[in-house]
């Protein structure tokens, strides 16, 4: 299966494109979209929601995945953050690709098997699982918001093949 | 100028096209977007981008308006009223529309002269000023969410009105 994991952010938001098999997973593409703060948030949204439908294009992934919105202290930020996360949800969904939501612990838990583990340890975790080895893939992965998009695709391909194993998914 | 007014909603989004000129405003078409609670958020968030899309080609308005987002007291109302206000931005930004943001405060204030208004006296106000006569035009604005959409419009062509009135826009 081909995996789209999404990491949002207004200002950075993270994908990652895995490919998931029975012996283990590979990257085949990720980055982040990068929108200035400059800029009205609306065309932040049409360059979010531009960049992950270029990114489907492209790579043609079955199946997606996304944080669940955590409530930070900041509320003008997470309310932001909401409205880049409805952009994506939109995306992804007119695209046809069915949509798995996580919370960061099982995020975490699923990637690095600790809820609480710093993103240091996710980002190590995620080059160890995709065997990122080339310049090129190290280079993204030292990116945050792309390891991040990287573990919540692991996490909902890792969820997907144990529905599976146990037969409750298609 | 044509003008159309969005007050966002996970149920129910209202949306107004008003016609404004100088002797007034004409109600060119109301109505509420409904989703469903039983389906999932994404769902939800491409009917209500459908439907912004389909009033947009069918009326073509020239400018749009929104509410900016109010911090209510039920946080997980307000993240998904975000992503909804999200999937309405980057509607509009889309169709090549220009996007107003109000404070609901503002909009009391430009509709009904009182920043404090009830929402009895926003539909009053608006039924007045945009002359609705007909059982149609009535049964609409008897809605809440289509009447405060409509008044969201008048706003933002009053907005527009005097900033053109002063040579500050084009």
């Amino acid at each position: 299966m081909r995996v789209l994991g999404i990491d949002c952010g207004t200002e950075r938001t993270g994908f990652a494109v895995v490919d998931s098999q029975l012996r283990g997973h590979r990257l085949v593409a990720a980055g982040v979209i990068v929108t200035s703060p400059k800029l009205p948030l609306a065309s932040r949204l049409c360059s979010i929601a531009q960049g992950l439908r270029d990114v489907m294009r492209l790579h043609a992934p079955g199946e997606a995945a996304i944080e669940e919105v955590f409530h930070a202290v900041n509320v003008k930020s997470t309310l932001k953050l909401a409205h880049v996360r409805g952009v994506a949800m939109l995306a992804v969904t007119e695209a046809g690709l069915s949509l798995g939501e996580y919370s960061p612990l099982e995020v975490k838990m699923s990637v690095v098997g600790y809820g609480r583990a710093e993103k240091s340890q996710v980002q190590l975790m995620v080059r160890s699982l995709l065997e990122l080895r080339t310049p090129e893939e190290l280079a993204v992965v030292a990116k945050e918001d792309a390891a991040d998009a990287m573990a919540v695709a692991i996490c909902h391909a890792n969820h997907l093949t144990s529905q599976r194993k146990m037969g409750v998914a298609s």
